[in-house]
């Protein structure tokens, strides 16, 4: 209700301010019997945190999870699986030149209004560091569906964009470069882009984009859960996403009928698939696949005017590591999102057998 | 959980198939004391109604809601509010030629995957007609949330769209024409395009666009429900909905932080409106503007191959009447799905006070 | 969240006051698939509804059940099953008189402080007619739940009480009589005191019990939700319930743990049953038995002092029609409530498997 | 879903097994800018903690709560409040002997027939230990509710019981003694019969009773959510409890209505308070009173028979260290249980507002 809470069955609630003890969460629902690969979780983690590469923030958090119970000679026992990933940036003094100010498109205005109060370290639950705990529990969700393929890369950096259908991208390449785009030449531009925004002490948008392979037909609730609608609110609650968009998209208000319908093969499959692998809100077992938009990073490293608690205006200069761009390090999050939808449908179809 | 259920305080559960004996649904926790405006809620049924125009199916359906309980004198009681509208077309005759057969882009298939049976005449639950419940309940909603404006109009039909920013419209054209277009030159080309597309026996897509004014600020929870999420949702449980991008937008991703940032006047507002109103979240009291895409009618008046349910290839002839483009009808549907979700964050935000 | 919806998975909503146009609710997730026999149902009905023998209200109202959507020849289809039980005492000028008065324990008052409006009209809301709602969906859950037998009857009205176990009682007579209860001359005693309770314009209270055969091991969750903790909460909140005891119930207070201790046999049952069938908030296997006491009918036909909505003291007299005792009709209400509770948790069992 | 939330609006999450890393929670929902006082919530897990006196089980758990987030300068911010109480006994050596046995009226068979594996540690997940969480919860929820008092205490321990009403009760002496029961002569009796019961290596069962005053009026939601409905689930929730009765309770039923009927003052209180403060499942602002039932501890200092996984007969030996009476320790946990269901009403009121 509050907010912090994710899924029904395999339910994922999840603490922590980016500059307090620790962040974390609890998965409620985790069907037991399941035999856990701590490193594949720990490599999902490193694949989102901060250091990991030149074009990230230069931050450094080791992000270790700790597993504190629902776990037993490590299988799933059924119980609520708690974890933990201290903070290694506790300490406050950094982010006292912010204490009072409101930083423009932060949510240090709307936290203040809405609550009267707020940990203003690092823009404490505001910050993107939670989304390390959707990682932690999408991660496990993954390895429950081991039959299904997630596969999330970047598509877009500012005006660089794949133009490719993803059908002639080789997905096996995704991870081989430090921007996580499968079309390599188009990965050096965007580097280099990423790293020219950086020296201009300022940031770049960009799109991340997702294939699933291997969803099994029935998953998804008609009317107001539809599949693509719970992929979509899980896609807009990751930090900076500004649109998503599925099958055909924006381009398919554009379309006529009579080429934008997806006609069968006799095993079901279809020959187009505009539809984007889910009809009528319910999978059908062909590709599903979607853009998330994710806007500039708002903090640059350029003095801008903004106002403080007081409503006066003041100057304010960027401070400290941050991210230039933020889709390489949003491919684990948009995948660990995936994961915790379709696990939360995967359960729950189970009730239709 | 089985998806019929829209909201957690303003909670909406909705029922009925397309030609079944009715449609209707509950409201549970909607307010007390409020009185309704009952020619109002007629009023925003009307604008859904199939019949109204030339641009629309023309099937009659006179989609009169009763209401059974909730009410008294008039008044909210603040029990659960339960209406109920029949269908006018329960005669199953119309559909026994696609009894057996899977309509390409329509839910047929994937309703028979899931639930091994299905209500086959006029698309049963996965019909559009569903969406009449929700304009109902959405009309309550916008009564009591009277402060707030919620303009919805069609920006898009097919390759026509709106050029101009939100702020150069003039809301109070949108319902003088029958595309509902606040652009009157523009109207005139969609309604052309509309009429020229149905000519042809094709469908077309379109976008509708939503500007919410007078949001207080704090509406909205961190997280996983922010506020822009439970939008998106809501959006994209429309039928035929393949899109969602709030703010900048798809846009945004293209962009600088230097140019994306909105900087503030001293009041709160800010400069520019990249974040639409929205921000970690939680609405900053800015306008909050939207955009949703529709795919084409996937009922064409043409010959299409198909399958069977037992996987046969066979030849449909779309038959009956059907929209040639949905978009114009749409627009008070996301007008009551906004306002569905604006009451949720609405009461849920007392608890802060 | 605003109370008028039960379960989770199979989520029942119900709507409608005593006196409004119709009560009736709405079960979303009723799997699909499934052979409804309606006459079963209607017999549930009947074994709740008014004026069904000389010991219940004289109040004569049909309850005859219609569906609207949900059911495609007569079977279930996994969407919403709504349904509608028409009023026949629409009349409200033989409420007029307790318009303005808080009735004796009656939810009149609390009603007016919660929402500052109330429909009066024979408790509007809080009437207990509202279980006919319940009465219906538990009727479907039970035609789920086949392998489970529910067993509910009348086990005391006032000083009267079935004093053996229920090992001892043959079920098969719970309907031969008209106060429900299995003990063919207990019953005749019990009906000789209601009907001298009713003569004397007073009422009474009583005990229904219930003992669930073969119920699966397994169901139930521990820690908040478990079985009996839901079941519990089920029953007290049927009107007029004041309280519940499952296996050894209070007595079980005051036992030993070596006698209280069940022990098991080879095959995973126990020599003795202190446990109720549940042990750890999870089924064991073994039949599932508890309590549920029943105030007095708050209506009596006697003068009673009460105040009104000014605060002012007023003679009132019961008028009308009322039950002198409610345990008869409450039975299939228990029942009603166990299935819901039963198919719930057998439900999201399947996610184990 | 899975058992382990609470609560809709402040909703506590816990997580945790007897002999795992640490037990804790999350409560997500507690409203912003309460400032906490932290001795009071540790003092209330002294109440509950083991080896706290001669009467309860001498296992040493030091149980200090450590809070990770949620809490900025003292004062809670609105976000998800995580604890963590560290577990002592984690060796897991002590239960070797009991790895593969079913003991009898315990969670083993359950969670074995349920899960399919189980940490059978010290009873897992299943062991009263998670209570602790609860407290902790409680205790942040009971500095929220200011003004409401909640009293709870031992009223019976076997077949010694308080024969008073409560009003005749002096509530200061319930923490005096360490049986905490509020009548002094009473309280050694008690404590005389748990050692001697102790002394003989068995245990025996007992009842806390609870009076809350200082309720507002119109708590609660009718039909399935009604206060004491609440109440009664959450009592039925806490380990070892079977029955459940408030206001008149069980003797209620044997009452006639003119004696039970609560007359009203002109002030809107009653004279008698046979209700129990709720009416339609609503406060009325009288006391609410009820009753709890725990059966004696399953585990006992004395040779029994069971099972093992494999079916087969054993001799089994109580060992370590267990409450020969659970009720003394059971007082703060029903307490902080009253709390968290009257938090989320009096949250969920402020809608009405």
């Amino acid at each position: 209700m509050a907010g912090n809470i994710f899924g029904t069955l395999f339910r994922l609630t999840t603490f922590g301010e980016s500059h307090g003890k620790a962040i974390g969460g609890i998965i409620d629902g985790c069907p037991p019997g399941y035999s856990l690969d701590f490193d594949k979780i720990q490599e999902d983690l490193n694949r989102r945190k901060p250091g990991q590469s030149a074009i990230v923030t230069q931050r450094k958090e080791p992000d270790t999870v700790k597993f504190l119970s629902g776990i037993f000679e490590d299988k799933t026992t059924g119980t609520p699986i708690a974890f933990v990933i201290e903070n290694a940036n506790q300490k406050s003094k950094d982010y006292s030149h912010i204490k009072d100010i409101y930083r423009p498109s932060h949510a240090d205005y709307t936290y203040a209004e809405k609550y009267g109060i707020r940990d203003y370290r690092g823009g404490g639950r505001s910050s993107a560091r939670e989304t390390a705990s959707r990682v932690v529990a999408g991660a496990i969700a993954k390895q429950i569906l081991r039959e299904i393929q997630i596969h999330s890369y970047v598509s877009a950096v500012g005006q660089l964009e794949i133009n490719k259908p993803y059908q002639d991208l080789d997905f096996s390449l995704t991870e081989t470069n430090i921007v996580r785009c499968p079309d390599p030449e188009l990965a050096d531009k965007m580097i280099d882009e990423i790293k020219r925004v950086r020296k201009e002490g300022d940031t770049i948008g960009g799109v991340v984009s997702c294939v699933i392979k291997n969803v099994p037909a029935g998953l998804g609730e008609p009317v107001f859960d539809k599949l693509h609608a719970e992929l979509g609110k899980a896609m807009l609650s990751i930090n900076a996403v500004k649109g998503f968009e599925y099958g055909s998209g924006f381009e398919g208000a554009k379309m006529r009928g009579s080429e934008h319908n997806d006609i069968f093969n006799e095993d079901g499959t279809t020959k187009t698939n505009f539809s984007g692998g889910v009809q009528g809100g319910i999978s059908n077992g062909m590709d599903i696949y979607f853009k998330v938009a994710f806007k500039p990073v708002a903090t640059i490293m350029q003095s801008q005017e903004t106002i403080n608690s007081e409503g006066k205006k003041v100057e304010m200069q960027g401070k400290g590591r941050h991210d230039p761009c933020v889709v390489p390090r949003a491919v684990p999050i948009v995948e660990a999102m995936v994961a915790l939808v379709l696990i939360d449908f995967w359960l729950l179809n189970k009730m239709y057998n």
